[in-house]
Parts: structure tokens; sequence; C-alpha cells
């Protein structure tokens, strides 16, 4: 059999990382900054990195904490604000370790539909005025994990005052944004915050490669504060090396060429993605995405998502199920990776996942 | 006042960092390898250190896990074995942070006093007896931290022998191993261990540097197995990035002149050490180590440490409190790191050390 085609992970082909802009950044790391780069340095990060990241958030450094990636940050942040038995509002569906860590917590989650136009806000408002007590909401806001949905601005207007009025945080998880490649830019809500109800996290992973393991979280600076402490007894500090590394390629300007690269790379994939579907896999429903790495594709009612996941497995394509993403439903829905696939490759892979679905739906009625 | 003189930080000063070596190391990193340095890679590390690391030790791969510093691992171990209540065991003294974790999980932490030759068996002996359902015993076996002993060949063998009765894990925490500059080597306990009871613990931030932040795990494959998801929901991979500059750093032979650099280097400063406590400061009592970072001083009983910390600080020299490492007492006694100091600035931190002791002790009797 050929080559598995995968569309089941999350990161970027090779072809699109700026390997020798990175090597580059490297031997200016260790040249421009050695004791910086090579000593224990602080639990906050990096300490240029951390400026550097204050000022395109335009806040103070001591909102800024720069982690080993944004899964990390999420890590701190949760067992930090979320103890067993707390209310935690998650996307429907949403990214499946976010769910799987809440849920190591013990919290309780609940899952609010996701719409086109993100989180079901009305359905929100109604689980809030049910009296739950909401200590946590979970919204990834641009090109989401796992739908490729983007969020608002009236909607992310609405989840601040809903926020506000409830007494909940929102945790803006945002890796995606600067990954737009059609339409227009949205006001992230840690801008729009006026009653310190946003933590905001992101990460370099997928606008400089995921091996260097940078993420970071803006907050207010008593939280902060309070998760330094917890990084610190964890792991003493982050890496400096790679920190230094990603502060060296963004001061370069390499992180606007690398974006300028990625962007132009994913826009060419959903567009072939796209014509595939139509050719090979007409039943396929979807919204092609404007940004990020991932489309939502749902097909006809009945499919069963398990038998074509190992159907396409057998024909060398791979795929994340929609169920992957959900407490329960979703048995008609999967996820398509298409970051991390070559453009060669994937009318190819979706033929192969069209062969698989024909395989195992149920012959149309006559 | 002049700029302070610091035995307080266990980190090495950047003149014996190999910086060049290292910034070598990343370019090759990136050209040998750019697709596994700048991936996700896998929660168990960089699989070419990983497997350097296992033919190090003579175990399987299956044995070993790459963290972000070996605090990290640390705290994955700590968070995998021990339970509120469960009584674990440290040296007395020994390092703060190992402290501080195992009280904040609610670990009934008992410690055992440390002698020369290294923790007291026949006390241990003696605790386990008593009844205590011990689960993990740490012992940092080479150049202790703070107190800069070596655990016997004898007593790792008593160690593993109560281990084995007793059906406790051995926590072995091995830094500083190969900063060894006189004396002979002693097997570790994971080498001597016959029953799987001995977990492992390294790091590449004494023999490489500390900012690049990469540790690691030895031990059961079956425990291996599971700090490995928790690694893998904490945060997804460690540093691809660092642990390839490592890997290439390590099979250039690049650690090993590194070591023998530092070796150098912190013999030179025990030797400078030594003379300078008997020139300026005879009433301290200790033993000049035969490897590692540190040296524990007890000054005269009845020397109030805190107020010899005010002194010094106020005189333009640092150091960590030996009450800092206990969970009571050692108000006598104190801990000198000679590897962040370079040998010209050990004879006049010593004198100023001495003139704030002078200030701060009580007049000898006439």
């Amino acid at each position: 059999m050929a080559d598995t085609i995968s569309f089941a992970r999350g990161a970027p082909s090779l072809d699109i990382v700026d390997v020798d802009g990175l090597s580059a950044a490297a031997t200016r790391a260790f040249t421009n900054d050695p004791g910086g780069a090579t000593a224990y340095g602080t639990s906050v990060g990096y300490v240029p990195l951390r400026r550097w990241i204050a000022e395109q958030h335009g806040v103070d450094v001591a909102n800024v904490l720069v982690t080993n990636g944004s899964m990390q940050a999420d890590a701190f942040l949760f067992a930090t604000l979320v103890s067993p038995g707390d209310a935690v509002v998650a996307e429907k569906p949403t990214y499946d370790r976010t769910l799987l860590n809440l849920r190591g917590l013990g919290a309780d989650v609940r899952m609010v539909d996701l719409e086109q136009d993100g989180i079901d806000t009305a359905q929100l408002r109604e689980l809030l005025g049910s009296g739950i007590d909401c200590k946590l909401a979970h919204v990834i806001p641009n090109f989401q994990n796992p739908a490729g949905y983007t969020l608002s601005l009236a909607k992310r207007r609405e989840l601040l005052e809903l926020a506000h009025e409830h007494g909940f945080t929102i945790f803006e998880d945002d890796p995606y944004r600067h990954i737009r490649f059609s339409g227009e830019d949205i006001p992230t809500m840690l801008e729009m915050d006026e009653h310190d109800t946003v933590v905001y996290a992101s990460s370099f992973s997928k606008t400089v490669c995921p091996g260097i393991r940078v993420g970071y979280l803006v907050g207010p600076q008593a939280l902060i504060a309070q998760i330094q402490k917890l990084a610190t007894n964890t792991y003493i500090s982050p890496n400096m090396v790679a920190q230094a590394i990603v502060y060296e390629f963004c001061v370069s300007g390499g992180i606007d060429a690398s974006i300028a690269t990625v962007k132009a790379a994913l826009a060419d994939r959903v567009a072939k993605l796209d014509a595939a579907l139509q050719e090979h896999l007409p039943e396929a429903r979807y919204t092609p995405p404007e940004g990020g790495y991932f489309m939502w594709v749902e097909l006809p009612e009945g499919t069963d998502v398990d038998a074509l996941f190992t159907a396409a497995n057998e024909r060398g394509v791979a795929f994340v199920k929609g169920t992957d993403f959900l407490l329960e439903g979703g048995q008609n829905t999967l996820r398509l990776a298409y970051s991390g696939v070559t453009a060669d490759q994937i009318d190819e892979g979706i033929r192969r996942l069209a062969d698989a679905y024909r395989a195992i739906a149920p012959a149309p009625v006559a």
C-alpha cells in the first residue's frame, strides 16, 4: 500500500518551516546573549522575548508568562483556577486534550454548541441562567480546533458581558490568529476586556514550529504571579535556548516571512481540499476556513465514523474522528487537518477517503 | 558597594559553558535532522537523544523519558507515585525545592540525617522498623545538594536491600555524578538494582548548561509508560530543538570536553575556597567536596545564620542559609555554591563573609 496520507495531525509540514531562518536565529542567540541563553533564567521566560510579547499585546511585562508550549500554559492555568466539581464551559466540539485535562482535574465540563460564528451565546446564557457556578469558559476564537470556525465580533462582546455579569474567566486560547488567509482580522477579547476577565494563551508552534515548544499566557498580574510560582516549582524556568532562538527569529522579521509562507501554503491547501471534496466526496458538508489548520466535515446522517476510520486506514488515509472532540454524538463527523499534507497529496488523500466512504456508506435509496 | 559576589546559585559561571560548541551543535541539529528538531516529536523526548541516554546507562529505550529539565522529571515522578499522607524519606539537609514539592503534594516527609558518607542508614532502618509505610526515598548520591557529600558503596548496597525489604522506591537524583574531580567514581544504585526499586534522574544542566533545560528519568518500563501519559497531557512533547542540540553536542564529543572544563575549573575553585576559608574564617568546619557544585559549612554553635545572611548581604556576598534545606534546625549552617563564582572572586567573597561573621559573632570568651 502507498504511504499513508495523514489529515490527522495539527502540525505544519516541513516545507513551510523556515529551518534556515531558525538555524541562523540560533547562531545569533548564542552570539548576542550567551549568558541569557545558557543560564537558568527566570520562571517567567526569557526576558527579551517576554518583553517582545508584551509589546505585541500592548500590555505590561508583568501580564506575561512564557512557557514550554501553550499546553503547559493551559495546564498551569487549569491547575490554578479549576478545582474538582467546578463548572467549566467548553465549545462543542473542542480540542480533545483540553477536554481530557479538564476532566482529569474533576471539572464539571459543560459543552455549548459551536456555530459557524462561534459558541452559541444564547445557549450559554441559558446555561448560566440555570444556576451553574461557572468558573471558566474555554474558547478558541479563531479557526477553532477542530471546527475551523471563528467567533464573531458581536459574540466576543457578548461573551465579555456574560463573563463580567456571571463572574467567570474567559480562557481565550488563540494559537491560530495570525494564520488568517482571507477575511478580516477580529480584535481579541483580551484587547476588548475592561474587567480583567480574560486570560489569553498563544504559541509559536503555528508561526515558527512546534518543536521549539514556546507558548505564553497573558492575563491579570496577580494571576500571572500566582502561576509563576507554580512554574518555578515545576521546572525552575522554561527553555532559555529555545526562547532566545524565538526572540531572535521574531526581532529579525523572520516570523513575518514565516507567517506569510504558512498563510500562502495553507490557503492553497484549503482550495485544493475544497476542490477535491467537491469532485470525489460531494456528500461532504463543510465551510472552507478563512485560516488555521483544520476543516470540520459532516457526512450524511447515519454515517458510522468508526467504520469510516478503519476503511480509510486500510486505504492509506488518516483523519481524526469527530467523536474524539465531543463527550457524546458526532458519529457522522470528522476533522481534516490540511497543515501537514503537501498540496500534491490532497487530491489523492481525498480520493482514498471517498473510496472508504463508498465502501461503508449505506446504498442510496433507488 | 562592590558588586555582590554570589555563592548562592547552583549554576555554572558563563566562562565554563561551551557556548561556541553549543552554537555549532545547534547548526548541526537543524542541518542533520530538520524534521526531527522542528516537529512536535514525541512525549518521550527526541528519539536519538533518548537512544543515546539509554546506551549510556545500558538500558532499553523504553526505560527512558527525556524531559524539560530534571525538576520537571521529579514533578512527574512525584505526581505519579506520591499521594497525600504517603511517607517519603529525604536526606537532612536536602534540596529545598524537593522538600517544597513533596510537602506541596501532602507527603509525610521524614528526614534522615546525612553523614559524610551519605544518608544515615542505621537511622533509616530504625525509622522503617517503626512501622511507617514508606513510598519513596529521595537520595542525591553524588556531591549532594546542599552538603557536597557522596553516598558510599556500602550504603548504596544497604539502601537497595532496605528498599527491596520494605517495598519502597529509591529516587536516585544524580545530576552531579560526572562532575567528580578527585576520588573514585562509585556505581549508581540503578546499575546495582536487581528488583526494579530504583528510578534514576539526571540532567544536562551541570554538564552542558542549565538554559538548555534537558533532564531525564530512567526507571521500570511500566512506570515510565505511566509518566509518559502524564507528559503527553501536560505538554504534548518536550523541547525538540533543545534536545536535538544536546544530542549533537553529545555525539560530537563536545560533552566530554565540556565536562573536562567544568571539572578543572571547579577543582580549582574548591582549592581556592578551602584556602580562603582557612585564611579568613578558620572557625568554619567543612569537608572540601570531591566533585559537584556545593560545600556545606558549619559555624560555631550559637551562630545566627539569619543575622549572618543580612550582614553578608550588606557587605556584598550572598549564600543560602542551611535552614532553607531543613524542616528544622541548622541555624549555624550555610551552603556555599562555588560553581557560579570565578576563581578570582572567591578570596574576596570569603573575606567579606568573614567580615560579616565577625560583625555578628558573639565575642570570644577571654
